[in-house]
């Protein structure tokens, strides 16, 4: 495994399967004997959040704070220098001069690269625009890995919008460092994935089919991953309100047509697209998702700044 | 005293007297003697705080810094995945993976009880709905037992929004579990204690008697506890402005009616219940009951989390 | 050099040449050497920001995290006692109450004046009104120091708005302290140093100079200090399109008219009195100003509090 330090995490394809396993490997050690001592002790992460974000920043900070170190930083525009008219670029070099590692939100594809081109320091791409969010990748994979054991083989379906939503894009091009037998990407023809995402995953040799019905294909999965599906994103209502109930995935549609072990992912936050009833059976797996979210940024933190 | 590793902190009922006294003795300690080391390094407190909160916010962050503990979490729901339509029981899901104890503020009643559903973690009511306010009520008992030795054999007057105000309820709940001599509840009729808590005041043996106005019954009292009473509380102005001048503590009052060592509490923040020219004097005990709020605090921490 | 244990700092003038060398030479040797251990390991800083801030209150925050403290506070009013209508003054109490130094942020002259009034901890000036913000100060002053050895003997340009920017204010009565050359206060006249300002700095036997024109001056200085001109500050649009132009540092300008090593200072966030392609020249000494708040910040809290 290469040697961490200092790097730009900006894409999952920044990495290689490699450096994925090890991760994964140190995240599994931490979560089974602890951390020792207060390895990043006087070490300050800056959250750059110029997009809300409860999950990922709560995390984040969790981790740094259980490693012995510290975090500043905004959490929206509000209240900013941004907001007096600073440079995106200007405040990106205050922060560099503070803290020692850089976690950046931003709606615009870009923003965490171009953050890492004027920061000395490492830069992590807390999720930007609608194609990267690295480090929430890193988790599904640790995910699929820690439940199965392996993502080599599996079946997997990516079910929602694919068009805009960066963890499901995230996901599918991290998904290129395995070995799936299949990858169903399954969603309403307006919120396919984008042509940049698909030309990677086949240059890389993912084997992933296309398809709009989660009933015809639910049945041949070992892992679904399930993203919302926004009402904002048709241009009228009408058309979103006749394929939404297609990509809810109710307790009936799983008890009678899912395999007995499926495991159902999701980046959450989720609002009506997993049936609550979900919530409480073996299927649901997303809450132990977000639990693994600790170690694996805890991981992270450790190989980029030890 | 039991064992309080754990548990959740719901109502100032769920504890008993012993607990009580063994926490002040455990925060007395804390004040004489400080904290030696840092007993919660590493653990992670989570603030769900769906409703503002300056005092309760600060001293739980307080308490748990000084401990080598550290803090995450949100003040309001903006900018959280509540507005992106999460539930409420995903959202305390969530920040029970990620930390080690929660503190829930919240509007509704019943909110905190609800989190502990959910939580594997322990779930401190940080004040919910109307009712409860179990660490501000023991904050208020705390500085009585300091102020005085023992709560037993005072009389004690709680004036103000009886009704609406759940600090005062959770006070008037916490002298259950002690044998004051007398309790005044002082407030305009529209504002007097609910039904619910005069009947557990009962039950539970308290000599209480309800009261329209403080001049007839200062003069008698050890320790008064003074709440605001809300303007948007009364159905009409009119009738606002006729009650409150009588709910206003002056210095003209104290001095001509009150006992000399009379010692006045207050929650706080506060507005205009309290002549500032109090501010002063010795009557005057709410900033002493401000500063005890973080040893009481740590106190618990310890006792939930060690 | 006096000890400035528990000392306020409201004003650049409550301290002497000796302090402030003294804390150059202590942020010196933090810059070093780093810290050794937690030196203020336990100990809790508050930040009353009643009016917004970035680089004040993150600089702040991360000199403390480093040196193994915590803080706690408020970034606005919003979501405060303070919208509840609690006084100033009572808010103030309960930060002091709960921590061990207290630094204040806001709009009105004097209030961290009130604010050391009130508290028995001590109360940094974080910037208030329209004249102080002492730790910016020393930051410009340990710049100047840093990049040239000695204020003595320079020639300093103050550019900008020199009426309403309180950075502006400070450094001129920060260069009381020592003995440069000559210090130019270019405005406009509408934003020419108040009187008051302008009163101490001839008593205290500054040798300056009001001029309106950067482009006469420019090529005798050594370093010069830009501060923004805000639109609104002037009582017609008009006046301000036709007086903004000759404020702008341009890199012709510099080019042209500038000494080859002049050294631009400017106390951020910049917006567009700084020509961008002037950010990767050597003149543009303010990312490294920026870089100094932390040690410079850190040594004053040791100072205080240790």
């Amino acid at each position: 495994m290469r040697d961490m330090r200092g790097r730009d995490v900006l894409s999952i394809l920044d990495f290689g399967r490699e450096d994925l396993e090890g991760l994964f490997e140190y995240a599994d050690i931490i979560r089974k004997r602890g951390v020792s001592g207060r390895p990043l002790q006087g070490k300050v992460m800056a959250l750059a959040f110029f997009e809300p974000s409860t999950r990922t920043r709560l995390s984040f900070e969790t981790a740094m704070k259980r490693l012995g170190g510290d975090a500043i930083g905004f959490t929206s525009e509000e209240g900013t220098s941004i907001e007096k008219g600073e440079s995106y670029v200007d405040t990106i070099r205050m922060l560099d001069a503070y803290s020692d590692v850089i976690v950046v939100r931003h709606k615009y594809d870009g923003a965490a690269k171009l953050a890492a081109e004027v920061a000395e320091n490492p830069v992590i791409n807390g999720g930007d625009g609608k194609q990267h969010h690295p480090t929430q990748a890193m988790i599904d994979l640790y995910t699929l890995k820690t439940l199965f054991g392996t993502v080599d083989g599996l079946t997997i379906g990516v079910l929602g919008d694919l068009k805009y939503g960066r963890a499901a894009s995230s996901f599918i091009l991290g998904l290129t460092h395995f070995r799936p037998k299949k990858v169903c990407l399954i969603s309403p023809p307006q919120l396919a994935a984008r042509r940049e995402v698909l030309d990677q995953a086949r240059e890389r040799g993912l084997p992933y089919e296309e398809v709009v019905s989660l009933d015809e294909v639910i049945g041949d999965l070992d892992a679904l991953y399930v993203t919302r599906i926004q009402k904002e994103r048709f241009p009228d209502v009408e058309e979103y309100e006749k394929v939404k109930g297609a990509y809810v995935v109710t307790l009936e549609l799983l008890q009678k047509k899912a395999k007995r072990d499926l495991k159902i992912l999701h980046p959450l936050p989720k609002v009506e697209e997993i049936d609550p009833r979900v919530d409480q059976t073996h299927y649901a797996s997303y809450y132990e998702q977000a639990r693994l979210g600790v170690p694996l940024r805890q991981a992270l933190l450790l190989k980029l700044l030890e």
